[in-house]
């Protein structure tokens, strides 16, 4: 299998710009707000890792086998690609404003630009109603436009489930470990970022193969890329505390963003099963503090706890059941998708 | 025609918060979540005036005709007519934030409630959610079914592209009269009001009684109705102004709110063809500011410009324009449909 490169779905993205904002004069825009426009989708679409996108022209490349992944089939997976990069620009324009973000991919959150502020609530419905746009304009004659639109909506909703559950969780002006716990956590994850960022890509390829919304290969794929996905976050977790900030590009401030992190709800959990009173103050005191000596102290009782080792076996256990599902799989090109996916993910160390 | 009692419209109201709420543990969601969820909504989907729902029921009793009017059409047109008071909350709850709002219906708006704030913006993502939902458990088996989710994605696009035009026009915060025109004007209320508010809940009638989207009487709707709201808004803008306050139940702020409205273009537009420096300065300088001596030198400048009676001249002849397209209507259920939207409206005083 040739992944495809890049640069090639880069190149793609300047037409579904295209596409979107050249519709604009039948709905009366003037030059001037389509460049506005411009300006959004260009500032907070592109610029991403891009990921989400290229996993689905990856899974529909192995899918439908490089000898069937023709132009026409590889410009649609293009499309669907870039639709997931454009629901997170949605996500992200407006996480910023709601855990005032000072900066993303290395320039000023969108809403702190000149002249924009709180109107980015706004520019991120029109990302999010953009997609709709191009989905109408590239796939309203295909048999699976009903099970798309649906297929978004649904992931949509529950990413928009998992943000409620974050933000009232983990309002960082206000800490309450109380409200942290393992299940919480797991909650989060699970849906405000894994059914969006490995379901979504996957369940858009399928439907582009052809497989309709009932076919058990949804949920089967759903049972293997949730686990995946909640795995991916948690090492996110593991990486803001323990990675090498040169190495992943930022430092790790979730101690200080009183974030309900896989870190602090494994502490919580050995200082409840223990039930020192003294290391649940060390905690009370430190967590969620924008005071770097705080967050030290805090880094220095996940030590105590042995919070890495925690996380080291609960990475083999993970990556033991996820090969396990894979070799149960007995679609040749289902595993192949979820091994690609796997390989991507497994102890990486960015 | 029998008017559907309000009171039957709200009474079916729980049946879809329940929907709703009722779907959330098969979501994960904790009776902790659903019931902040179910706060979410009564707080801001019901206590409105509920014209645009009921109008998609009224519609549809004309349409259909009394004698047709079953029970299950009536429970379809209640669901749509919901909907669209849903999709109201979901702007509402946005703009309210985007224009600092302090009020909205005699309550404190959402975001201003103890614990919400920001959340807000992910709150109203969330309403506009619920609508898909909704219509997915109850229209997917509908042969209108992908008509009613492109109309409904149609007219929330429209909204968002008025608001955007409406929040760079006239930010509270720097006022700038050059950028207001009748253009920008008229582009704002018919994008961000007419056409969710008067075209949208027609065109969801049309669905229900078996129109397709293609029929050319959505066209001859939407030439009718779009004409009709930005009438709507013109009055809004009006009675702003002149309307006796006590009457139409609050206290108009336009002036003081830099508000892009009819007055102020229509004002602007006299000054520009009499050439008068002295009362574009009086405009300059007492216009948008937070201060009510300052607010009325503008409305005494409106005096000296006639503004009432521009205003007086426009909704005769607006009014005998769409008295002239009422009457040219063909289909005598269509026309009636017309006429009761604009015996609601003609020369309303609230």
């Amino acid at each position: 299998m040739g992944a495809t490169s890049k640069q090639e779905f880069i190149d793609f993205f300047p037409t579904l710009v295209e596409d979107v904002l050249g519709e604009l004069p039948s709905y009366d825009c003037s030059p001037e707000s389509i460049e506005r426009l411009r300006k959004v989708i260009d500032y907070n679409v592109a610029g991403g890792k891009m990921n989400r996108g290229l996993s689905v022209v990856d899974t529909t490349r192995i899918l439908v086998g490089e000898e069937n992944f023709t132009p026409e089939i590889k410009r649609k997976a293009f499309i669907l690609g870039w639709s997931v990069e454009w629901l997170q620009a949605f996500f992200l324009v407006a996480d910023d404003i709601m855990d005032a973000s000072i900066t993303r991919r290395g320039q000023p959150a969108w809403y702190r630009n000149e002249g924009v502020g709180l109107i980015a609530i706004n520019d991120s419905f029109l990302l999010e109603a953009f997609i709709y746009r191009l989905f109408k304009k590239h796939f309203k004659q295909e048999p699976f436009y009903v099970d798309l639109l649906e297929l978004l909506q649904d992931c949509t909703y529950r990413t928009e489930l998992g943000q409620m559950i974050d933000l009232i969780t983990a309002p960082e002006d206000d800490i309450n470990l109380d409200r942290f716990s393992i299940e919480k956590h797991a909650y989060i994850v699970k849906y405000k970022t894994a059914y969006y960022s490995f379901y979504l890509p996957v369940a858009m390829s399928f439907l582009l193969c052809g497989y309709k919304a009932e076919d058990p290969i949804f949920k089967q794929a759903e049972e293997f890329l949730i686990p995946l996905g909640e795995y991916f976050q948690i090492q996110d977790d593991y990486l803001d505390c323990y990675g090498d900030p040169e190495h992943i590009g930022k430092i790790g401030t979730d101690i200080e963003d009183n974030k309900c992190s896989w870190m602090v709800v494994q502490a919580l959990d050995a200082i409840a099963r223990s039930g020192s009173k003294e290391q649940r103050q060390i905690l009370e005191d430190n967590y969620g503090r924008k005071d770097q000596e705080k967050a030290a102290k805090v880094k220095a009782l996940y030590r105590d706890l042995n919070i890495e080792s925690v996380y080291l076996e609960y990475e083999e256990r993970v990556g033991k059941n996820l090969l396990d599902q894979i070799s149960e799989v007995k679609d040749p090109k289902l595993g192949q998708v979820f091994k690609a996916f796997f390989d991507k993910i497994y102890k990486r160390s960015k």
